[in-house]
Order: structure tokens, then sequence, then C-alpha cells
């Protein structure tokens, strides 16, 4: 789809949403931390708290590490071996770095060991309607993770963006090979909704991911969202919700 | 000076700041525009409200207009030909990349016009005392933007240091070579504070340049922050205090 044929499908589901497609399985007991990136994204976090984060995903089995670029080749380090992948967040959390920019901290990510991309949209140009550069800035992403084997979150500050803007959004990651859309950074103005993850899961189909994150903090919280269509939970609270899952 | 003697200088200085250095004369009037870095910061900024930002600094004449690296090159070319700076945030808001994607997030900024570079120090490295890696981080960025005639201000995040932290951080830029030392990114827990503003230019002299930013909204905060040691404001709200200080 072009760029016209995406804003025309986006009115159209914003007049009506599409059914919710069927979902998985939930998982039960342990098994919800397959669903679950084990996050720790604040600037202060140090070498030693994420080592501990990713004694934890080991412990657990978390999905991934999701962490600051900087601390991709240790964690990567710690996990070789495991299931528990690395993921490092790109352009974030504002989004507003140059594609190239991008492009080179995601190159260097994937060179440290990450295999797990989450990227933030450039909700400026957005904003701006320049959804040509909005499109190829995740194009441009997309296409040096894929090259190499990883996949790529598409992080679209949904507190941001009106009802109408969140179908465009969704809608622009499909059309650029994007493999999740996720609902937030968790240092915006809001975190993840049952809304929003509904909306996301309608429009972007049963083929790509949904993953909720900000303020996801308890067991309720993360079922409330995979019930409403997402299938990876970003959280700092994983352990505690693994922890409430098998009890 | 290499890192035990920072070390043991800021050990020092913990017990007994330096005299605070004789200040320049405040600015008086319209002048303090010159002394303000007129901000526009938000992930949402569109490229009208960056033009808008841009008018009004012409209109003011302020020092810079500091904004996100995607918009460098629409804001350089507005200012071509005026005294206003184009001010880029490299690393920015949590200072956690890769030096390698700083350098290059610098030379993308100064490739597109900007010839002020505030960068974030890795906050991480630095509570995990990696402080050569920290050093190294900001030397590698100030040795780009030198080479290139632009200045480098390092963003401390003042409110995530402990006293003595916030000592040992001011002398290694100080070390690094940087310009500035600047006290907030305002995505952090807090902003600048006359406390804050007094260490540090204590702790870096007369020199160096102290940059105040995060929460400076009227004239009294401006002038509050230039008699505790600044030379350089970060506000968005520079209109506000150029008309305050003209009426």
């Amino acid at each position: 789809m072009n760029i016209p044929e995406i804003l025309k499908l986006a009115d159209e589901y914003n007049q009506e949403l599409p059914d919710l497609p069927e979902l998985p399985e939930p998982p039960s007991g342990a098994d919800i931390a397959r669903w679950i990136d084990h996050t720790l994204l604040k600037p202060q976090a140090t070498a030693s708290q994420i080592e501990e984060v990713c004694e934890e995903a080991k412990t657990y089995n978390f999905a991934s590490v999701c962490i600051t670029p900087f601390f991709v080749p240790l964690a990567a380090g710690l996990l070789q071996g495991t299931d528990v992948k690395t993921c490092s967040v790109i352009g974030f959390p504002l989004g507003a770095t140059q594609s190239s920019v991008k492009v080179v901290e995601t190159l260097v990510s994937l060179a440290g060991g990450a295999t797990e991309i989450d990227m933030v949209m450039n909700i400026g140009a957005f904003k701006g309607e320049d959804y040509s550069q909005v499109l190829n800035d995740i194009l441009a992403v997309v296409q040096v993770a894929h090259n190499q084997g990883a996949i790529v979150k598409v992080i679209l500050e949904m507190a941001l963006l009106t009802r109408k803007e969140k179908t465009v959004a969704c809608l622009l990651c499909k059309q650029a090979g994007a493999d999740f859309v996720k609902t937030s950074t968790g240092f915006g103005p809001g975190g993840a909704t049952v809304e929003d993850v509904d909306l996301m899961r309608r429009v972007v189909g049963s083929e790509m991911g949904v993953k909720a994150a900000g303020g996801v903090r308890t067991l309720e919280d993360a079922l409330a969202m995979i019930h409403a269509g997402a299938n990876r939970i970003g959280a700092s609270a994983g352990v505690r919700i693994v922890k409430e899952a098998i009890t």
C-alpha cells in the first residue's frame, strides 16, 4: 500500500475497526515469562544491575532482556547459549534522531549481540504528517535488522497520538515490514492501555506482534493486555508477574 | 589530571568547595536573550513548531535554538546568516548509547549545521564508577566537535547524582576539555537548582561555562541561576523571560 491508500484505510478503520483476530491461547503459570521482555532502561542503571537482570532472565526464562544500547554487549555475553534474547532500544525514547543515526545505532547493537530492536517512531515527523519520512525511517531500521536475522518492534508512544493517528501509525509499521508495534517507551505521558492494545491488534491483524509496555506492574495488568491482543509484555516487574503466575 | 587525581580532588572539594570565582556582569534588559538557548525538545514537536521557534530566536536574538537532531538541518537552514546558533542534543536524554554512536550522531548534527552540541554523560557507567568510560565518551564527542569548531556542553543530570558525584562529574568534563557543564535534560527527576549551579561554578572555575536547564520558567528563575554562576540558560520559556526583562 502507498501512503494515500494507508490514509484511506485508516479513515475506514476510524469509522469501524476490523474484528479482533483469533488470539493464541494465553500462557499459563510460569510460561508467561516467555511473553515478557525483562526491562531495565533507567539512565542510572549500572553494569551490576544489568547483570542482575540477566541472571533473573535466565532463572525465569524471559523472552528477552530489554536494555539501553550501552549495555548490549554485556547482556549479550551473559545470555549467550540461553533462550533469552538481548533487546536494544533505538532512538530512545524521543525517536527524534536522523534515520542514518538510527541505522548506525541498530548496526552497533546488532554487532554487540542484540537480536531484538525496539525503535521509536519519528513522532515529530508523524505529527507533521510527513508520513514518507516516518515510513522510510522504519524501513531503514527493519532492513538492517532483518538482514542480520533480528526482529524490529516499533514504539508508537500511543499516549501522544489521536485515535486516527494510532491507526495510521500501525499501518505504516505493517507496510514497513516491522515485526511488532509497541505501545509506549515508558518515558512518555502514558503507558499501555487495554483500549490501545485492542486497537493495535485489530489494525495489524494476526501476523504482526503487539507489545504492551509502560505501567504493566502485575499479573492482572499483563493478562489484561494479553486478552486484549498483546503477545509481548515489556515490564520491569517481570519477576513479580511470574511469581504471581505460579502461586 | 588522571582519574585517581580527579577523585582525590573531588574528596577535597567535598570537604570544602573552592570560592565562587568572579562572575561576569549579569545581562540587563533584552540582552538576557544572548544567555538563553531557546529550547524545544518534545518528541511530538513538528517542523512548523521548529520554524516558529527559529523565528522567535531571530526576533529576540537568543544564543541558540536547542532542538532534537532530526530538526537540525531545518533549523540551521532557517538560522543561516544570523547570530543564532543551532544546538543539537546527543545521546539524549538517557546518555546510555555507545560512544561510537554518540560520535556519529554528533558528526551528523555538525554536518547538518549544528555548532553547539549538548551531549548526555553516560550516567550508568558513571554510577558504576567506570570513570574512564565516562571520560573517554566525553572526549570522543569533544574531539569531533572541536575539530569542526563546535562547542560541547555535557549534561550531567544532577538530580540523579550525590553531592560528591556532582563534583566528580564536573571534574571529568573539565578534564575532557568540554566547554560547558549543564545541569539537566529536562526529562529527568529534577531540573536546575541554584545549589547545583553554585557547586558547578565553584568546581569548574571561571574558564568553563555552566548551563542551567530544566524548570527555568521566569526571569526570576533565570536571574537566580545567573547569580549562582550560570552563563547559559536552557528554557522553553525564553520569550516570556525576555519579555519580563524588557518591561
